[in-house]
């Protein structure tokens, strides 16, 4: 195993790789470079597309290699970025190092990881047994609809199963290693509908104002605690994000009104049982409640996958990850109906923004921390 | 005095102004034809444009008779109606009788009333003294910004000050004479607002989400109890009539939210007092008010005034009244500014609505009253 000459190659794998635009969703050029990067490896590649407009098609991209009997060790990712916007110093696709910075769209959020990964590959022992695969989607920023669904599906076919993943989102915070992802919040979006009936100001007796009863709906939401957090998950939390009457006559009371609210929530609960539980609350006053799960809480219990990525971390970088459930959602929530899923990635203090960058020591590094993981989950 | 004679005319001069549409704002012909019927009497007439678009010009007539020293009455109406709308059995400006009625547009709402009064001139007696006057527009059913309050300034450009008014809308409900009207309540609109700080659902302690700030101010206004009524008034009541944010994506905590309500109120309120009120109970929660006065409360209190309305009315139908302040708004608000104000007119049944009619016998007998009322008024 040796070191120096994956360290030699990451850097020269993440340019390849931000050299291709690959504004979300991701197509073409970025596929063919990675592809080009996996089968000297020995990894068959599988690229296909998946869904119609207007979510689709999107590019997607599954790779495994087995070398006999053995774990199968999984990492997901994706190679669409997000758009660069205008106001970089240096072109967002064209890479370029100044100072200890590689700078480039997808440093850092996702293509540096990728890199990393490919690079740690490189740098594997022969004799480790076992399946590594590659999930990898051109829609991860977008809809996300026909992305690592569908390489799930694809995966499937194939009775390709993993029993461990890492997802190389960018997890770390103020340095490389000291954040390590082990499940999301989860999120519900819900329309609270109270109808009434229309009337004039002047003869409220013979209208039903639906407005009353929309608030004192919501006034019983926001006195729900809908847990005080876990271990592992800040407490879940309601949002109210939108209300709307829709009524231009000042002297009109309105037939209807509606309120949108989203919810974050943690491993207490699922997405059904809050919509059950809104409902409930709507429905002593005539309120019905649409609903749209965008994705279930999901949680890897701390244990042997998190231990195996903690002390890879420690032996590389000496830094003590915390293990957290914070931010938005990725695609860990799919993920995590197959098998323990952990993220961890780069540092994500300029992910989405301007002049995104990633240190050329943190690639390295996390090549090495990456090879590690994979050569103790195969043992 | 001839009862006869007058009665016999009501019902041509009821037809001749149903004759020339005069759909909100009403001009020419209609005035025309009323000009035409006062100046015979004696009237000297008045006709003027005020305002300037949008909500102007209007027409408006200002007539006016003095025999000798003496009060001052007034009638006040207006010539205008509101659309007809598709769907009459007869054409709705060529009016026509019917069994016991008489159809068209504006036939209680309120050229009826007003063919009554000028038939009630024409049958009053030679030898009364005082001034009578009759304050016309051709705007009560549109924005009425340059209608009665127009009229009103001329006639104290000209020093005409009425002593007693009577407003000529169709108050009676179930028979002629049951309801007169001694007051309205007054009405204000109010947008509340809340400002918070814009943010993503994910991250709720970077953002301040005014929704709930504006439920709680809500709830708070919700459980106010302006009062409980008066002798002469029904409670004031406040109704939230539109919910605003305008909030398109689902994952961000909006940066404002507003509210409007409406509220109807009595004379134990005035608009400037109810918004102070709104304003103390928004303050806490950091929302602000904006407020329109579309009209304050009034009330001429039981008296002189409504004793000889009600006395005529039974007279001539040997009904007993009810002194009623429900209802909407009407230019007796302005009118109340001036001298007590009474409003007594033919019932409103079908005002507004499709195939409006008035009952021959009813314009026979409210001329009759109207014609008791003006005489006893200048006694
Ligand atoms: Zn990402
Ligand atoms: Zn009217």
């Amino acid at each position: 195993m040796s070191m120096t000459s994956t360290n030699d190659d990451v850097l020269a794998l993440a340019q390849h790789l931000l050299a291709c635009p690959s504004v979300t969703p991701a197509t073409g050029a970025v596929f063919d470079a990675l592809e080009a990067m996996l089968t000297p490896l020995g990894f068959t590649v599988d690229r296909f597309l998946a869904g119609e407009s207007p979510d689709g098609p999107v590019e997607n991209l599954l790779a495994w290699r087995t070398t006999g009997p053995g774990p199968h060790f999984a990492f997901a990712g994706h190679l669409d970025v997000v758009p660069p916007g205008a106001g970089w110093t240096s072109d967002p696709f064209a890479p370029e190092i100044r100072g200890d910075l590689l700078y480039g769209r997808g440093a850092v959020d996702m293509k540096g990881a990728i890199a990393a990964f490919v690079a740690a590959l490189g740098a594997l022992p022969d004799d480790l047994p076992g399946t590594i695969s590659l999930i990898i989607t051109g829609d991860e920023e977008g809809p996300a609809t026909h992305g690592t669904l569908a390489l799930m599906d694809r995966m499937a076919a194939r009775e390709l199963r993993p029993d461990l993943c890492l997802v190389g989102e960018p997890t770390s915070s103020a340095r490389l290693g000291d954040v390590v992802k082990i499940g999301r919040r989860g999120s519900v979006n819900m329309w609270i509908s109270v109808a009434g009936v229309q009337g004039h100001v002047a003869y409220p007796h013979l209208a039903d104002n639906p407005i009353p009863r929309l608030v004192r709906i919501l006034t019983a939401i926001e006195a729900e605690v809908l847990d005080e957090g876990t271990d592992w998950f800040q407490p879940s939390n309601i949002e109210i994000t939108d209300l709307e009457v829709g009524n231009p006559a000042h002297n009109v009371i309105p037939a209807g009104a509606t309120a949108r609210i989203s919810i974050r929530f943690n491993d207490r609960h699922s997405g059904a049982s809050l919509i059950e539980r809104v409902r409930a609350i709507a429905a002593p006053e005539g309120g019905t409640v649409e609903a749209k799960i965008s994705g279930e809480a999901f949680l890897t219990e701390p244990g042997a996958l998190s231990d195996l990525v903690r002390g890879a971390i420690r032996d590389v970088t000496g830094v003590e990850t915390e293990l957290s459930t914070t931010g938005g959602t990725s695609d860990a929530r799919f993920l995590s109906r197959l098998c323990p899923v952990v993220e961890f990635g780069l540092c994500n203090a300029t992910m989405h923004k301007l002049d995104e960058a990633v240190a050329v020591a943190d690639l390295r590094a996390l090549t090495e921390i990456y090879a590690r993981i994979v050569e103790r989950a195969l043992r």
